[in-house]
C-alpha cells in the first residue's frame, strides 16, 4: 500500500490539504500521496461520490481513497473502512462511497481512537482522524484494527435519474445519463449527441459521453453553464 | 530534512509553483515538497503568518518551511532563515514568522548569493532564491554558510486584538479570538459559540472554535462571509 | 528520466489531474510528477506556449513536459513527442510547444496505441494516451517506439507583437515585449518602466520585466488587470 489518493471539499486557498500532508508525512514518509480533487463544491457528498466512481478504476490496485466531504464532522456520524478487491477508502458514513464501480466486499467503521491525532477537534476529523489513520495503513496496519466489521453504511445514495450532477471547468453540465441516447432535451432546446466536441462547429451546443463516461452538456470551444446558466440537480428530459 | 512545505501568495493559475518546484528538483531530487498552501490572499503577510500559525505543528520534525508572500520583493528588505527545536524557515522580513507557535532559537539573514540562481531576478525571489535556497538546505547545507546570525528579525506583527483574520474556503470568517468566550457580537447581532458545526440548525448562524485554534464565525452548511458581507480586518466584539 | 512535470487547462476543481497521476502512479511508479500548472485558461493554447517558455529553464535535465492543452481533443489532430536539448516533450500539434527557449533536434508523432490506455476516449487523451505515454517514457521507453519523425509540426504560432499575453494571479498583465523600452502607452496613458515593483510608490502603475522576462503592465501592490480592465490579445503601443 503506498498510494494515498486524497478526495476533499477543502479547496487549496487554505492550508486544510496541506496540513493533512504534514500529517501522512510524519506517519508514513515513504508514501506517494496523490491529490485526486480538492474542488469538490462545499458540502456536496454526491459530487464527491462522482468524482470518484469516475476516477478509482484508473489508480494502481491497493490505492487507498481518503473521502473527507464531511457535513457532519463532529456530530455522531461514523467514519467507515471499505475494502473492493482492489482499493481501500476511508470516508465519512454519508453516502460517499455509494457509487464505486466495483462492489465493497468489507466495511468497518472506524473507531479505534489510538489511531488518531491524540487532540480530536470537533471540526477537522480531515486532519485529526482520516489523516493519521490513512498514513498508518500505508504504514502496514492491519485493518482489523481500526474497528468492528459492519454489515453496510448507514446511508447509500441512489443513483439520480436524468439530471445534472456536477459543471466542470470548461463548463459542462455532467448528467447522471450512462445509456445510449440520441438527443436530449433541456430548457426547451433539443441537443443532440456527438461522438466527441470537435464533431460540433465552434460555438454549436453538443452532447457527449465525456471523461466521466456519462453524458455532458456542452459548448464546443464554449462554456456550456455560463451560456444556459445551467446548474447541479437540473433534471434533463432524455426519453426512455 | 527531507520536507520541504511551500507557503506561498503565488495562487496556482500561474506556473510560479510549479518553477519553484523544477529548481527544487534539480538541487535536491531526494526532497519531499509539499504545498502547504499557495492560497494566502496577495500580499496577505498576516494570512500567512496565521496559515503558518495553524499548520506547522502538525509537520514532521525537521520540516523545511518556505513562506513567499513578499510584497517587496525587489526592495532592500532581508530574507530570513528561522530555526525552532522541530523546524526550519525561510520567509522575507515582514513579519511572515511572527505568529510561529514554538519561540526562534537562531535568526539569520540569508546573503550568500552563491546559494541562489546564477541570475536574480528583482521580481521573483521564490525562483531564485528561495527555492535554491531551500533545495541546498534539504540536500545538507550547513545553515551556516546562509549568512550571518541575527539578534531579531526588524518586523514582529502583534497578535491582532478581536478581528476577523480570514475568511475560508467554506466561508467561515477566522477570528484572533483563542480564549474562552460564550457570545460574541458583530454587526448588531449576538452569535452564540457552539462545540461544534453539528450543534446548530441547518442554516443557523453560529462561532465554533475551528480548525485554526480559533474562534470562527460560521453558518452551519452555509457561506457566512456571503450571508454577512464578513470581510478580513473586521472588529468583532467577544467582551473581555 | 524520473521528473514529469504536467502543464493542462484542466484547473484544479474536477479530477482530471488527479486521474492523470493515477495512471502514471501504475506505470511508473518511481517518477516525481510536478504540477507545472494546471491554470492554462481553457483552451489557450498561447498562454500553454507563454507558460512553458517562461519554465523549462529552470527544470533539471531529463524532465518530460507533458502539455495538454487540447481543444482539438477526439479531431484528427496529431499528438507530438518533441526533443531538446535538455528536456522531453508531450503535446498535441497544434502550436502549444512553438515558444520554447530551446532547439527542438527530434519530433515524432505519437500513434503507437499499444502504449495508450485499452480503452481511449474521444473527450480526455490526457488520461488515455498523455499520461500512459508519459509514464512509459519515465519508466524506460525508447521514443523510437512512439511513433515515426517529422520534419517539423503542423502549427507553429508566431510570437505575437506587442499585446498581452496573459493575466496573472496578482492581475499582472504580461505582455509579449521583451526588448528594452522605457515606457508604454495603454488605454491613453503613458507607464514607465521601471526595475522592480518596490521602485513604485503604493498604488502606482508600473511595468516592469517580470517573471516571465517579459514586460509586465502592474500597480504596486494592487491589481493592473482589475483597474484598467486589461484582458489578454490588447495591443500594447511600446513604440520601435
Amino acid at each position: 500500500l503506498s498510494t494515498i489518493a486524497l478526495l476533499t471539499d477543502f479547496g487549496l486557498q487554505d492550508p486544510f490539504v496541506g496540513v493533512m500532508k504534514g500529517v501522512i508525512a510524519g506517519l508514513a514518509p515513504q508514501a506517494d500521496v496523490i491529490d485526486l480533487c480538492h474542488g469538490v463544491p462545499p458540502q456536496d457528498v454526491r459530487a464527491g461520490a462522482l468524482y470518484l466512481r469516475a476516477s478509482t478504476a484508473y489508480f494502481p490496485d491497493n490505492a487507498l481513497f481518503v473521502g473527507v466531504v464531511d457535513p457532519g464532522v463532529g456530530s455522531a456520524r461514523r467514519i467507515l473502512f471499505a475494502r473492493t478487491k482492489r482499493h481501500w477508502f476511508l470516508a465519512p458514513d454519508n453516502g460517499l462511497l455509494s457509487w464505486l464501480t466495483e462492489p465493497v466486499v468489507e466495511w468497518r467503521v472506524v473507531e479505534n481512537a489510538k489511531l488518531f491525532l491524540p487532540k480530536v477537534s470537533s471540526t477537522f476529523h480531515g486532519r485529526d482522524i482520516f489523516a493519521p489513520v490513512a498514513a498508518r495503513l500505508a504504514a502496514g496496519l492491519d485493518p482489523h484494527d481500526l474497528g468492528p466489521q459492519l454489515e453496510q453504511p448507514a446511508v447509500a445514495l441512489p443513483w439520480p435519474k436524468d439530471e445534472i450532477l456536477a459543471i466542470d471547468r470548461f463548463g459542462n453540465a455532467i448528467t447522471s445519463i450512462d445509456r445510449p441516447v440520441k438527443t436530449v432535451r433541456y430548457k426547451g432546446k433539443t441537443i443532440a449527441v456527438k461522438r466527441t466536441y470537435a464533431d460540433a462547429a465552434e460555438g454549436e451546443t453538443l452532447a457527449v459521453y465525456g471523461s466521466y463516461g456519462l453524458l455532458e452538456l456542452s459548448v464546443r470551444n464554449g462554456d456550456f453553464a455560463a451560456r444556459c446558466a445551467a446548474s447541479r440537480g437540473e433534471i434533463i428530459d432524455a426519453g426512455k
